[in-house]
């Protein structure tokens, strides 16, 4: 394909994410919804201007790791583990609700194979971290008490998720279940998780002092994308998602990440201010593309609206795929308004849903029917939950813990520090 | 191809053009030349580690037409049309000299066929913009009255030598040449830079005012790689090379760029100066990536180091290359010391030299042997030339007008319009 082509799939991707974003924004709706529908219009549900292709997805990649690499900066690690708990019951309530209740509807009222049945029930664990955190961002609540136990349990889910694909990749090559392969998996990204953070703030201080020594020489941008792909590959290396190594990196950076013996104090919190301001323009290029290349990859002109079955499964596994996420939600401690936006924030299905749902249509395990009928689930969750979220905060976020905005007081503790 | 591989081709692209680019600029060499050094080392040249494939070569081909915008916003566009005269006699001389030169020694001194001597010519006639430029900003000499002329005498030569590679290209299918195609492209360059940052300039009052409605949004960044794709695809459907269009965006947003009737007089400095700190990072990021990808294109190894025929070759079209690219200098006026500047400013081939090379060699026009030959003798032209400018500059730089640095006056006086 010619380079000239690409540049401009690439123009056309930026400029109605801009414009269908701002349209968004101006009836006061999340721009995320823009930005994906821009991707359905110019993709080949409708115009077909913009095929997806490795180049765009591989930006997309980008974008979405550095989404999550700036997420994990913003993120404040103390308040993460605090919730946590909470964030582990949201996360295995909000995994096994949709993966118990997605395989019983296929199993005993579809009357569908155990593989395929299985295969429904992964596909609806996912929780699209991106999509969740970017619509609380744009909500202004990602620093919420809410927004963090739902970012806890994204990541969480997305974890899970992960091991469950690989669990049900090898159940449908072999027949049978490896419980060895499986722990393998959820042993490194043990290991990734306690390690990276560490090992990522050790490398930025090496950028640190490379750009006191060296201003001006763009030693920020790149050594930081730089470090943010190894994390991403490394994570990869550990059976992780990729995504989850930039999240890695940005926790490492963050103004409240501290190693111990206070080894990192007194540089982190102008560092982590610049790479912020250097960074930003980056994280905003290419942030838009993963967006529009998911609504991209969705076709929703291959649907066959006719068929019966089609209506029926996919209303049910609708039903199924938003109620089982407040499975989780239910059994934490909290004001009820408080459960319902938790699971609401956990609904969207996104990026990691439709990669369950296309590894099932390549390995022939779902039919053409079961699989756009779960496209059309994925989107639905995917296209409107930032809407009902935004809907709900409206009408009862005043019944919510107010956003806490900058934590004012300990920014002075940690200035006073520096100066020191 | 997986998208974590492609993710680690990038991540060693990134760093090995940061760490020998720093080990360059520690020894007071132009850090392009270690990027280029990366290529080769983790090229198939050397380490073989990456492999050049269409993304990598998409997101260098960003990178120099993002270059090219920001050369663009540093240019001021009367000294550019000051310089016009030198630099149209530079870019003629340094058209035809190597064309004619290469063209009499292969078809008179080693007897090759009329075509494969009007492609070998038609490859020693490129200029790199791209690392004459860096290479030229490098040193802090990007704004001096040589480095004017000299940028000029590229974008010419760069327009001249797409016109020939045209003609050329349609000699060796149809064995005759059309008149009629070669004036059409030059017709469409000319109308392309004349309506190129007319129109820019107008969209760029757009995205200034889009970014007043909504700071924040991450308008800046998105907006203007979008508005320097277009042009960058604008000046490919007009025949003009792709890194042209993204010079014509970053002239119309200079800061001494004016539309007629002084439209855009009131938010010019301002807002050029938001865009480039908004930018540079993103320039910074991308740019390393096509001085890489230049190296990574070139393979050392298959040289047949033994051969008399390939060693006199390459000789003698070097010493053509490099000399005959003096040819238009001589003409000018000024002092000898400036002339030299500009003729050994000239000197390197680099990307458009290789891609008519590599036209020729696709073609069959070229052997193996002219074609490695013409390859040895681009790489010497694209990594001594710095390297020999550095050193002419360190040694007889007293004698050229110095470096004028921020034309402090105008500026103010710009400042005042601003302000009332």
């Amino acid at each position: 394909m010619d380079a000239h082509l690409i540049l401009l799939d690439i123009l056309l991707i930026l400029v109605f994410a801009r414009i269908l974003g701002d349209i968004a924004r101006y009836f006061s709706v999340p721009s995320v919804i823009g930005e994906l529908c821009a991707g359905i219009l110019i993709g080949p549900s409708l115009f077909g201007w913009v095929e997806i292709n490795s180049t765009i997805f591989l930006l997309g990649e980008i974008g979405v790791i550095l989404l999550l690499f700036e997420v994990g900066i913003e993120t404040n690690l103390n308040k993460l583990v605090d919730s946590g708990k909470n964030s582990t019951v949201v996360a295995i309530g909000g995994f096994l609700g949709p993966f118990l209740g997605g395989f019983f509807v296929c199993y005993w009222w579809f009357d569908l194979s155990v593989l395929v049945s299985l295969f429904v029930g992964g596909t609806l664990t996912a929780t699209s971290i991106g999509i969740t955190v970017r619509t609380l961002g744009d909500l202004g609540r990602q620093q919420s008490q809410e927004g963090q136990i739902t970012l806890g349990a994204a990541v969480l889910d997305d974890i899970m998720g992960v091991i469950l694909l690989a669990v049900l990749y090898d159940f449908s090559v072999n027949g049978s279940v490896d419980l060895y392969s499986a722990g393998r998996v959820i042993l490194f990204v043990g290991i990734f998780f306690i390690l990276a953070p560490v090992l990522a703030k050790i490398f930025s201080e090496g950028i640190y002092k490379l750009d006191r020594i060296m201003p001006g020489t763009g030693a920020i941008p790149t050594a930081i994308v730089a470090l943010v792909l190894f994390f991403a590959w490394l994570a990869h290396l550990f059976g992780a998602p990729e995504l989850l190594g930039g999240f890695a990196a940005g926790l490492a950076l963050s103004k409240r990440f501290f190693l111990p013996f206070g080894m990192a104090v007194k540089t982190s919190l102008r560092f982590s201010e610049k790479v912020e301001t250097q960074i930003d323009p980056i994280v905003k290029l290419f942030t838009p593309i993963f967006f529009v290349s998911v609504g991209l990859s969705m076709d929703l002109g291959t649907v066959d609206w006719s068929s019966p079955f089609f209506w029926w499964f996919s209303i049910l596994v609708l039903v199924i795929a938003i109620f089982t996420k407040f499975t989780g939600a239910l059994f934490i401690k909290g004001p009820i308004s408080q459960k319902i936006a938790i699971g609401m924030s956990m609904v969207p299905r996104g990026e990691v849903g439709l990669i369950f749902a296309g590894l099932g249509a390549s390995a022939n395990i779902f039919t053409n029917e079961v699989y756009t009928a779960l496209v059309m689930v994925i989107a639905y969750t995917t296209l409107l939950s930032p809407f009902w979220l935004k809907l709900y905060y409206s009408k009862y976020g005043h019944l919510l813990s107010e956003q806490p905005g900058l934590d004012i007081e300990s920014l002075k503790v940690e200035k006073l520090a520096n100066e020191k």
